[in-house]
């Protein structure tokens, strides 16, 4: 199932992807979530009462909305081999994952600019794969740490290079507000599978930038989960980015930062395109 | 005036501290607000309103609740010289400060227990000063941003340092559940003045381990607000940390970190001590 979040005709609400539209949450018979956190908790609805419900939003006349109000969003970092080397470290995995974190301010939807700040000629794109937790972990065992995932979206880790290096914590060159996107919508755990054949890919304004498959994820979303856990419980609607791959704007040469206007689309198999326009 | 959130009577609630009393929030005319954010929107009552309310609950029979429901806690990190020199750093002002950032349920309330993680002996105490935001500050200049500030309260960095030392990225040291500490509550800006000559000192099993004034910061508070306030916005509510001293357990010689039992306690003069035993 897709779940997607929406604005429609003045009203905020979420619901589920047919084809090219959407059934509204509060049209299917025994959803009584009124959020997507709520309907994490509550769990799916089954197929038969979506295709009930009578009520049909096109697709094409939400305005998307973040995909859940995550409270934690850990991002990790330097998690591909090729953007390890590309950032000069080794490509070997290391004992324990990078983990930081940004605010849920600092994304938008799909479809809505992200912004490049105006004291900043530095703003760069990172395709990562969003993992949407599921159910509330806390120090679990990697063995079954993949049980708590309800679903993946595509997130772009939208990072101010200059302010990132200002010291060592990445804090305010990840957390610029509005400068990461995450969308278009939810793929549930079931329906996407387990990840690794999935390709993610960047593409500014229609050239690919970014291209890998989530198997060369190094520390893999259970090992990811399992860690984080250890030290912070996750909530259903909890957020894990798993990193980004080779290909980033501040390492090519000459260096490919965004500008105004350009177009961000990341996109993985399984989940669809996520499309932002810069803006200043 | 001191506003302190606790429980009484198996009721959530916040209120002003008189003496060694309460007066509850709801018992106050003119006051509508049901949590601190709200009030800290809606201003405070005057002090004749206060004098007037009839309740009063005894401060020695609440259970403490953390200050504030902030939604962002930014901390600065190696802010203060001596801190700095112990780390190796140079005690020179850097250009900007640094920043990480902590989630809510890492800390717990005065007089509750911090948890040492079991897989960890190196639990290490932190004392600062908690910054609570008043108005909504983007890119505000450090000439107004003291403005910003609605009150101060006491503010244990709890940390694991192994932990912390995983990657270049503090975070997982920086999160533990219920490691740190914020309270004992919030005092306004108006009664606190500004910070300088105050002290803030960390005690454990009542020895001093961390003493400074609070004009040792290298980064001040108005210059705390200036740049956190660039990158992300600000709300009331929300806190910045700011920084601690020289003194941190790491850096003794043999090491002082805590042990289950221990007791800490973060004074700063003007708002008070704020106690929490250490638990497994």
């Amino acid at each position: 199932m897709r779940i997607v979040s929406y604005r429609y005709q003045d009203r905020e609400s979420f619901g589920f992807v047919t084809g090219s539209s959407v059934v509204p949450a509060d049209s299917v018979a025994g959803v009584a979530a009124r959020t997507v956190i709520e309907l994490i908790e509550e769990g799916l609805p089954t197929r038969d009462r979506l295709s009930a419900a009578s009520t049909r939003v096109p697709l094409d006349q939400i305005e998307y909305q973040l995909p859940v109000q995550a409270t934690k969003i850990l991002c990790a970092g330097v998690n591909f081999p090729t953007h390890r080397t590309e950032t000069g470290r080794d490509a070997a995995k290391p004992p324990t994952p990078t983990i930081f974190t940004r605010y849920l301010d600092s994304f938008v939807p799909h479809l809505a600019p992200i912004f490049k700040p105006a004291i900043s000629d530095q703003f760069d794109y990172e395709c990562e794969l969003a993992i949407v937790v599921g159910r509330h972990a806390w120090q679990v065992p990697v063995e079954t740490a993949i049980d708590h995932v309800f679903g993946y979206s595509c997130l772009n880790d939208g990072s101010v290079r200059d302010w990132q290096a200002h010291t060592a914590q990445w804090t305010p060159g990840k957390n610029w507000y509005r400068s990461g996107s995450i969308g278009p919508w939810i793929v549930t755990a079931d329906e996407f599978g387990v990840p690794g054949t999935q390709r993610i890919q960047t593409r500014v304004n229609r050239s690919v930038r970014q291209s890998a498959l989530l198997e060369e994820m190094i520390h893999s979303v259970a090992e990811l989960i399992a860690y984080c856990s250890t030290f912070t419980p996750l909530r259903p609607g909890d957020i894990i980015a798993g990193g980004t791959t080779g290909g980033v704007g501040k390492f090519m040469e000459p260096t490919g930062y965004l500008h105004d206007g350009d177009v961000v689309e990341v996109e993985i198999d399984g989940i669809g395109t996520l499309t932002n326009r810069v803006a200043s």
